[in-house]
C-alpha cells in the first residue's frame, strides 16, 4: 500500500470501524510523523502504521512511531526479531506479515501478538516460495498459536469469509482499498486498477526481490530482460529508482512499477472508504447466514 | 493425475460415494480401454474419464471412450469446441478444465455442462496468468451459467468448504489422492509427496506449457536453465521425453518429471482412497457446522 494509505485513506477507514494502516514505505519520517497526527486529528479509533523492516530509514521511523504513541504496528519485510521488542515494551501491539509458516513461527517466537499471512495473490512485494492464501492460511493456522490473519486475493465479504473458514482470525485488505476515493494513488494509477482483467498482474523481478506488478511497459521491459537471462545487476540498474512513486503516485503508467493484486480483476468500481468497509460487512454477514450461493 | 489415476483409485473413489477419475493423459488407447473396464468391473457406481485434448492420439481416445460407453469426460488441455459436441451427442457428460473466465466462457459457448476452475497452486500443467483459486473461482462463477468446480489448492473438507463459499458448486482433487494407497504412482513419489513442505514446488517451464513440479534435480536443472535465458528449443531438449513417466511412475526421483500441487504441504498421510473421501465428508460437514475455528 505504497503510495496509497496516507492519513485520509487510514482514518476513513478506522472510521468505518474497520483498522486503518498507513503505509510508511513510501514516507520520509517527517512526512510519517504528520500522517499520523493527522490521522489522529481525523478519526478517534485506534489506526496503525506498517513498516518495512528493510527501509533505509527504519531508526528513524520507528523513532517516530514511539514518540507519536503509535499503538499498532504492522511489521514486514525484514526480521521481526529486530523490533519486535523494543515496540512491545512501549506496549505498542506488533503484527508481522508473513509468507510462510517457518517465518509465522519466527514471528511467534519474536513476541508478535498476531501474524499476517500474505498469499502469493497479493500485490507488491511477496514471499519466493510463492504459496497461496488457500494453502497458507491452513499452514500458518496449523503453525502458530497467535491470530492470524489472512491477506492476499480478498476483495469481497466472501472472499473474506473464504479465508476465515481457512482458520484466519481476519484479514488484511490492500487492493480493494486502491481504488477507494481517499487513497492517495494517482488517479491514472487507480483507472488501471479498475481496468485490469484477470492475468493483468504478475510476480515479477524474482532475481530481486519478487514483486506483483500490473502489467505495462515497464513491467514488458523486465520480463524481456528476465527471459533472456538478466543478471541481478542488469535489473537493478533497469529498475532504477524512484519507480514505484513514479507509476503509483506521479501517475507514469508507461514507466512507473505499478504494485497491485491479483484480485484487482473483481474490483469494478471506485468507492468511498467507508462504502467499501460496509460493503465488506454486509456480504460477510450475507455469506455466513447463506454460505453457498 | 497422469500417472496416479487408474482403475484402482478411480472405482475406489467412486465407491466411496465421489466421482472418480481415469487419468487417461498416461495411458495409450488399449490400456485405456482396459481400465475403462476394469473400473467398470470394480465399480457399480458412476465414474468419468479425463482427457487433455492436445494428446497426440487424441482420436483414438475419444474412440475408445465412446466404444466403451464412458458416461462422463472431462477435458483438458485444449479448445473444448473441438470435441464438446460430439460427445454431447453421444449422451456424455462433457466438464472442461479452465484457467481463466475466458476459458470458462468459451468452454460454456462450446456446450459443457460444467467447468472445472482449476488454480495457480494446482499440480501440473497450469495456465499462463497464475490466477489462484481464491481469485479464479468467483471470477468464472460470475462469468458463466454451468456448474463451477473448483481445483488447486484443495485437500482438506475445509478448504472445500471455501471453495464452496467463494461459489463453487463442488471441487476437484488431485493431490490429495496421490498419496492414496490405490494410486498407481510409484511409492518413491507417494513418499516425496508426503514429505513435501511449504515452498517445495514450483511453476516451471513457462517458455514450453507451465507446469507445477515438486522441486528436484530435474527441476533443478530446468530453473538454473531458465535463469541463463534457455530458449524454448534448449528447454524442448532438456524436457526430452517420458520424463513425467521416469518419476512419478518409475520412481526416479533425481531425474524425472514430478507433478504435484502446492497444497502436498498439508498432506501428510499416506491413506486408502475412502478414508480420504469420508474425511472430507466429515471435515466438510464440521465446517458448515461450525464455520469458524
Amino acid at each position: 500500500m505504497v503510495w496509497a494509505s496516507g492519513w485520509r485513506l487510514a482514518s476513513a477507514v478506522s472510521n468505518a470501524g474497520a483498522l486503518g494502516l498507513l503505509g510508511s514505505g513510501s514516507m520520509y519520517p517527517d512526512v510519517l510523523r504528520e500522517h499520523i497526527r493527522r490521522c489522529r486529528e481525523a478519526t478517534g479509533k485506534p489506526f496503525g502504521v506498517n513498516v518495512p523492516l528493510l527501509y533505509p530509514s527504519i531508526e528513524q521511523l520507528m523513532a517516530v512511531i514511539m514518540e507519536e504513541g503509535v499503538k499498532i504496528v504492522f511489521t514486514s519485510a525484514g526480521n521481526p526479531a529486530a523490533w519486535t521488542g523494543i515496540l512491545k515494551e512501549k506496549g505498542i501491539t506488533v503484527v508481522h506479515v508473513v509468507s510462510s509458516s517457518k517465518f509465522a513461527r519466527k514471528a511467534e517466537e519474536a513476541g508478535c501478538d498476531a501474524v499476517v499471512a500474505e498469499g502469493f495473490e497479493a500485490g507488491g512485494h511477496n514471499g519466493r516460495e510463492e504459496t497461496t492464501t488457500l494453502v497458507l492460511v491452513p499452514a500458518v493456522r496449523q503453525a502458530v498459536q497467535v491470530p492470524v490473519i489472512a491477506a492476499g486475493g480478498i476483495a469481497t465479504g466472501r472472499q473474506m469469509m473464504a479465508a476465515m473458514v481457512l482458520g484466519a482470525d481476519g484479514v488484511q485488505v490492500g487492493t480493494r482499498f486502491v481504488a477507494s476515493e481517499e487513497a492517495s494513488s494517482h488517479e491514472a494509477f487507480k483507472q488501471a486498477v479498475l481496468a485490469a482483467g484477470e492475468g493483468d498482474t504478475q510476480l515479477s523481478l524474482k532475481k530481486l526481490a519478487p514483486v506483483r506488478l500490473l502489467k505495462n511497459p515497464f513491467y514488458q521491459l523486465v520480463t524481456e530482460a528476465e527471459a533472456r537471462g538478466a543478471t541481478v545487476a542488469e535489473l537493478k540498474e533497469l529498475l532504477g529508482r524512484a519507480r514505484a512513486k513514479k507509476g503509483m503516485f506521479e501517475g507514469d503508467m508507461e514507466n512507473g512499477e505499478l504494485e497491485i493484486g491479483q484480485v484487482s480483476c473483481l474490483v469494478k468500481n471506485m468507492l468511498p472508504a467507508a462504502e467499501i468497509v460496509r460493503n465488506f460487512r454486509e456480504e460477510f454477514t450475507r455469506a455466513v447466514q447463506h454460505p453457498f450461493i
